[in-house]
């Protein structure tokens, strides 16, 4: 079957944006549609174009004999602010307020399409950077782990607070939580990650950063290095910080239980090297 | 700016690859780019064309004036039974034996590339079901339930077996579990569902059936329905299937710890309506 540029068009976004981070050799399309390279060349350029223009991403090209094209999740500016705005509307509405002040979230989690457009822009944020593994931790941090993942094209791995049978072997560490100042323990699966492993850690909620300084700990059980911290939603402390170098979409400053109001704010996101 | 037709192509695909199950209408396309109505319907059929020539997925019409356009994801089912057969080589290595005769799967939950294309193998079977929510128990069940929500474009909610405080009021039932008949707790938020919502569950491994079975006791407490049970893996067992209609991709025939075989073959996907 010989195939027109429209078909390739669409199709070749297809491919492109199910494979992302992905070397592509030209080889692959030209095969595949049984066309020369020269046309597939122009169908890439007509995709460049379109994908940099609405703020898909980027397609990246590697001359040469082992070279190809990749195509990079980045999103304009304006779109990463539009979704961390919609995201603090979303989490403004009183009724999120529970009993302690904190605040329910679980249906954002819960949302795929929320979770697809925070995980593309926590991807735009590291779209250059080596990562070779997304870290998180049970339960809730999973989604936003896995929806960075997808754009990235890397592994996650799940940290628990409990060693399971079907984990195997594991490696097993105790921290002290940021907040409450208790003892507690992080267990991970021995074949979770290689020895030299850059890993970006991910949570849903972060105060203090207990638990983020739990898992950067863990890394070093595995000689593994830390390659950046996203967090959705860090709130306001007057502790000390126990992680430093992050990047958080919203911050919650205050809550009023009494007048069931909720404070926020924009995370750290554009200050601190998201784009 | 006048768009060209290559470059609608492009765009247009993105837009409907990142928002399945959802009605377009056309006059969103037409607007966006400043076209005639009759351009965007030639555009749409040519996306149609190719998505259903690649196995990509349908393009459903909605005709009058509350119509629109949906892109319905749905694989040829020669790449469903691809991915299958894949994931039964990736299951099949005899380094993934557990003592106990559990298989390591930790991995392969965590590749969103893996996840993503599981995912698309349910929402085929699941593509003319009316399906509300998603319904998983934490934790391994999270990134399969995610992957099938994506792609059908419903949210997940996630059964824990302890309660959090940062999940507001919950509903708590117990249930037998299936292998060694022990009364356990299961915890659903009580904003997770509402009364009349149909729910496909899922998990990524299942035996006797008894953690489905508690799901399906607790549907009933928020007077939901079952509209399916999606399973990754299932093992084979001589006892009382506690589940009946399912869908399994995998099915786990016999584990040898001694000499270290892991027996599989095809689940019933096919044999019981997945295509």
């Amino acid at each position: 079957m010989k195939w027109k540029r429209s078909e390739r068009l669409v199709d070749i976004t297809h491919h492109l944006l199910e494979h992302p981070h992905k070397l592509i050799p030209l080889t692959y399309f030209s095969d595949l549609y049984q066309s020369a390279k020269s046309s597939i060349s122009e169908d890439l350029g007509i995709v460049k174009e379109t994908f940099e223009e609405k703020g898909i991403g980027l397609l990246v090209t590697v001359p040469g004999a082992a070279g190809g094209v990749k195509y990079v999740p980045k999103l304009h500016v304006e779109a990463a602010r539009a979704i961390i705005q919609e995201l603090m509307e979303e989490l403004g509405h009183s009724d999120r307020l529970l009993p302690g002040g904190y605040l329910f979230m679980t249906d954002i989690l819960g949302n795929p399409s929320i979770m697809n457009r925070v995980g593309k822009v926590f991807a735009t944020a590291f779209a250059n950077e080596k990562i070779d593994v997304i870290m998180t931790v049970a339960t809730k941090g999973i989604p936003i782990a896995h929806a960075i993942a997808r754009h990235l094209n890397v592994p996650v791995v799940v940290v628990r607070r409990d060693s399971k049978v079907t984990e195997g072997s594991t490696v097993s560490i105790n921290y002290v939580s940021g907040s409450s100042r208790r003892i507690q323990t992080m267990v991970l699966s021995k074949r979770s990650m290689k020895s030299g492993q850059r890993v970006l850690i991910t949570d849903d909620f972060m105060k203090v950063g207990g638990t983020m300084n739990g898992m950067k700990n863990l890394l070093e059980e595995f000689d593994c290095s830390l390659a950046g911290v996203a967090v959705l939603v860090e709130a306001q402390h007057s502790n000390e910080q126990l992680v430093e170098n992050y990047l958080s979409l919203v911050k919650l400053r205050e809550v009023s239980e009494k007048q069931r109001t909720i404070a926020l704010e924009e995370g750290n996101y554009f200050t601190n090297g998201g784009f």
